[in-house]
């Protein structure tokens, strides 16, 4: 059995190489047929002498390392990082917590707490890592640097691994200071925060896509397809719809909802300086209002019930009622078994009728200054929004003009015509015809070139092709009293003086083969006398998606429902 | 055969009695024994020629007397009144027209133009006529008066005749010079229009009740029952919901509804103002939201949909999808068979959803100064709407306080118990037994006289008796973070923190009976992470009708639905 060295490299326990140190051994004991000499016994001695002090200096450095490391290991950050308990909330301290948009130049060198979601995090060596943390449309890049000092702000190495692996999209709390920057990485760019403090408040799990995925425009896949190195995943339409509170998180639909938000605003606020009260009309009807077809039938107690098509009746009712100027934004059911890019079975309708005095065009030039005030002040007042969208769906700007081009359903049928538009059966485009889709696109394409503008309203519609509640025109009754008004080729505004008297609304109702008993409710209405009036309803969804050209409507719709999605 | 005999009272025509006047007998003919003496011939062409000059004169006279009275018939103001043809939008003249409300010292001596309903009319005399003109809440006296002058604006006779044969509630066109006066069956009683044109542009016929008798306070009809000269017809609330249209006329009902409108507009300004954005979550769903008991069911193609409940999991959704401060203004469904004067199939919802970052308390405080801000914009702004409200239903103004009292739910109880009240079951009051209806008024009752106001805040109600996703309070599990509001004793508002673990949510889902799984898409949404959130709901229509004090919650809805009532 060969001695022990002192290994100082190795990592045994010193006190257990001191318990295996050898011990003299036992003299006369058993077969010791030729005992040590002198010479070797002092030299023995020497060895285990020198053994001895081996070992007990090893000893004493293992122990300094020890205590040196365990010093190390302290961590003196415990308090500046962790996962939070669930927020009951337990205390409120009344601080102000920290929006990235309102960052300033006067947030610089000041001490700051915000909410946001961990958006990513980037380690640079072992003692920096740069995190990405995102409220809506802005991200603000963090720092988190291992520090020397042992004071209340101390990030230790501890809490740097720990940042690093708290899940994307987990909400954290985070402690710091803005100071100016250069940032490439984040939407805001000038300034950055250096991490104090930085706690989970709730963490998140295993995500169906990433928001930057989710947030790509078409061009860069495109381009990822010719870059190996670009390891992009398309996210396709019914994969966000599935998901769609993560896909509701990217800066685009951040943006959508806001605009969205902002045209009703902008619809209410122009209506309400024109003397319009808002009407909230029942969507349970007891009889299925426009069109039996589309119609969706309630169970109501023991009998049916249908949810409005549209709040047509209701709006000419307030009317009668003597409201005078009405507005109503509300739902707008269709079983329509559409499935296209501009349909849905409910969405939102900005409707609006109104008495007016000498001629329908009073009502007509009061929905376009409402459209124009939207448009105005989407452009005014959200281009931040605007240009955030621009980076996934890319589109010029929404052109209109000062005086919007009022152009009579005769003339759109002649351009369209002189450009070598047929109908949609191939014939010859007659004046009296309906417009098809694609004549409506392409008559927006000749009215963009020819006006320089994306927006305008044909009016004087063929009389056959309107409801039966329009107002024949005055002089040819081949005409009416009614109106489309159009966004990039598509109409999103359709409307007409109605036709108030009753015994002439029982004519035009037989003459498209309704039988007025079926609507002795509508009917009574104007025997009780409704000033002459007209109005329009607009759908919400598509004035966003084509003010912003996201080239489906289900984008501009928070959760869209069609004759296939009923969920989430 | 006798003589005639002329009659200068007779109205036979004068060129008759001319042609029969006897003419002289012929002499020598036939059977003639003795033929008249001289002095008989003599007196009989006395008399002929006395005759003759009688006939002359009464064919003069009367004469005279046709041309003096076709100068009388003649009506030279034809021009000025009439039935119009039906309105087709014919021309345009931009005339400006009048809107009572409008009216001042300028309006003086100026001529005016405005269309109105014909309210009432009271002849005086045969040559003057009063009038009441009505627009909305206004009703002007106009002055119809048979004018010597024959110019452009001469009034005859037949005018006034026409004028008074207008039917009540048909619409009328009027030009007119307003003229200061003091009038005291109108509500403007310092203006006159002096009418020179009155033309009917819509004609009503028959009415279900008059305007007058739809506008009486339940006091007018008691009186009415004392005294026989008082022919008073009460109106009943069916009767009025029937005839909705004529109903909706009454000054009350237009004001209540501008008021309504007011209710949505002030909710809507102080959260846009507070950072909120406006969502429209869709009333179709794919499952049961909340109670299965009182959900209505919609064929849906060829499955079922569910009418939303509520927005509670589309706006918490939102949360989740980071939009931080969500509203919403849109129609809840609810199949509860109650025929109460407070529940309806269908209301109005004013819902909002906000992340806040250390106490559900910022939420509670924002949803006060939100209320608080409707009060103070309603008494403000719309004190003319709701003087008129108050005098068919007579009440004392809305009292709140500047600081809202927050009461803590246990503290509510206890005011309860020493106020002698008991449980619904007739036994002592449990600190943590629900509220019944009674007990709520009786409390508003206590806290009114206690702290001189209509609206406070219960705080911290037992965790039992509020929903699965309600926060339960850090120190108490007994309790919860959740709050009602109340106006008058009735509860308006109901909300609290939300529980945003998923882990936890699926807990207490367990804990009330309800499978996790049959909720995974609202589970999933917190899967991904939502901050800590707080809300609530309010019915608008209750809003508007405890504030208005109106007695039946049909009252303050335009067309009303419960379980009985699908129409109009």
């Amino acid at each position: 059995m060969s001695e022990p060295v002192p290994q100082e490299t190795q990592s045994v326990p010193p006190a257990v190489q001191v318990t295996t140190a050898p011990a003299p051994t036992q003299a006369g004991e058993g077969e010791t047929p030729a005992g040590p000499s002198k010479g070797e016994l002092k030299k023995r001695a020497k060895e285990a002498e020198k053994a001895k002090k081996a070992a007990e200096r090893a000893a004493r450095e293992e122990e300094e390392r020890k205590k040196r490391e365990a010093k190390e290991a302290e961590d003196h950050a415990k308090q500046n990082y962790g996962k939070l308990p669930l927020h009951q909330s337990q205390e409120r301290n009344h601080r102000k917590f920290l929006k990235f948009a309102e960052l300033s130049p006067e947030s610089v060198g000041q001490r700051v707490v915000f909410r946001a979601r961990m958006h990513n995090s980037r380690a640079q060596g072992a003692k920096i890592v740069f995190l990405a943390f995102r409220q809506q449309t802005h991200t603000l890049q963090g720092v988190l640097v291992v520090s020397g000092e042992k004071d209340e702000n101390q990030v230790s190495k501890q809490m740097l691994k720990y940042s690093q692996l708290i899940p994307s999209e987990s909400i954290v709390l985070v402690e710091g200071v803005i100071k100016s920057a250069e940032v490439k990485s984040c939407t805001i760019t000038n300034y950055e925060v250096g991490i104090h403090k930085l706690f989970t408040a709730v963490e998140v799990g295993e995500l169906p896509f990433s928001i930057d995925d989710a947030s790509r425009a078409e061009a860069d896949f495109e381009k990822a397809e010719k870059d190996e190195n670009l390891q992009y995943s398309r996210v396709a339409l019914p994969t966000r719809l599935d998901n769609r509170v993560m896909d509701l998180r990217t800066p685009t639909n951040q943006a959508i909802f806001r605009i969205q938000s902002a045209v009703g605003q902008l619809f209410r606020d122009y209506l309400n300086s024109q003397g319009f009260i808002e009407i909230h009309s029942p969507k349970l009807q007891g009889a299925a209002t426009e069109s039996g077809a589309s119609v969706f039938k309630v169970q109501y107690f023991n009998g049916t019930a249908f949810l409005a098509q549209s709040p047509q009746l209701a709006k000419q009712m307030a009317i009668a009622g003597d409201f005078e100027r009405v507005y109503e934004i509300g739902p707008v059911f269709r079983a329509e078994d559409s499935n296209t890019h501009r349909h849905m079975t409910e969405f939102m309708g900005l409707d609006l009728e109104m008495a007016f005095e000498e001629h329908y065009h009073e009502v007509l030039e009061v929905l376009d200054e409402m459209l124009k005030n939207i448009f105005k002040g989407l452009q005014s007042k959200f281009q931040h929004e605007i240009e955030v969208i621009k980076k996934q769906f890319p589109h010029e700007d929404f052109l209109f003009l000062d005086e919007t081009l009022k152009l009579p359903f005769k003339e759109g049928i002649k351009m369209l015509k002189e450009a070598g538009a047929k109908g949609s059966d191939g014939e010859e485009l007659g004046e009296l015809d309906d417009l098809s889709t694609e004549n409506e696109k392409f008559l927006g394409r000749l009215v963009r070139e020819k006006y320089k503008t994306d927006y305008f309203i044909l009016d004087k519609f063929p009389l056959a092709i309107r409801p039966f509640y329009t107002m024949p025109d005055p002089t040819d009754s081949t005409l009416s009293n009614s109106y489309d008004f159009f966004m990039r080729g598509e109409e999103i505004l359709s409307g007409a003086q109605r036709v108030h008297d009753p015994v002439f609304l029982a004519e035009r109702m037989k003459s498209v083969g309704i039988d007025p008993a079926s609507m002795t409710g509508y009917l009574d209405a104007f025997k009780l006398g409704a000033p002459p009036h007209a109005g329009g309803g607009i759908g919400l969804e598509r004035v966003v998606m084509l003010f912003l050209k996201l080239g489906n409507i289900r984008r501009a719709s928070l959760f869209p429902r069609d004759p296939k999605r009923l969920n989430p």
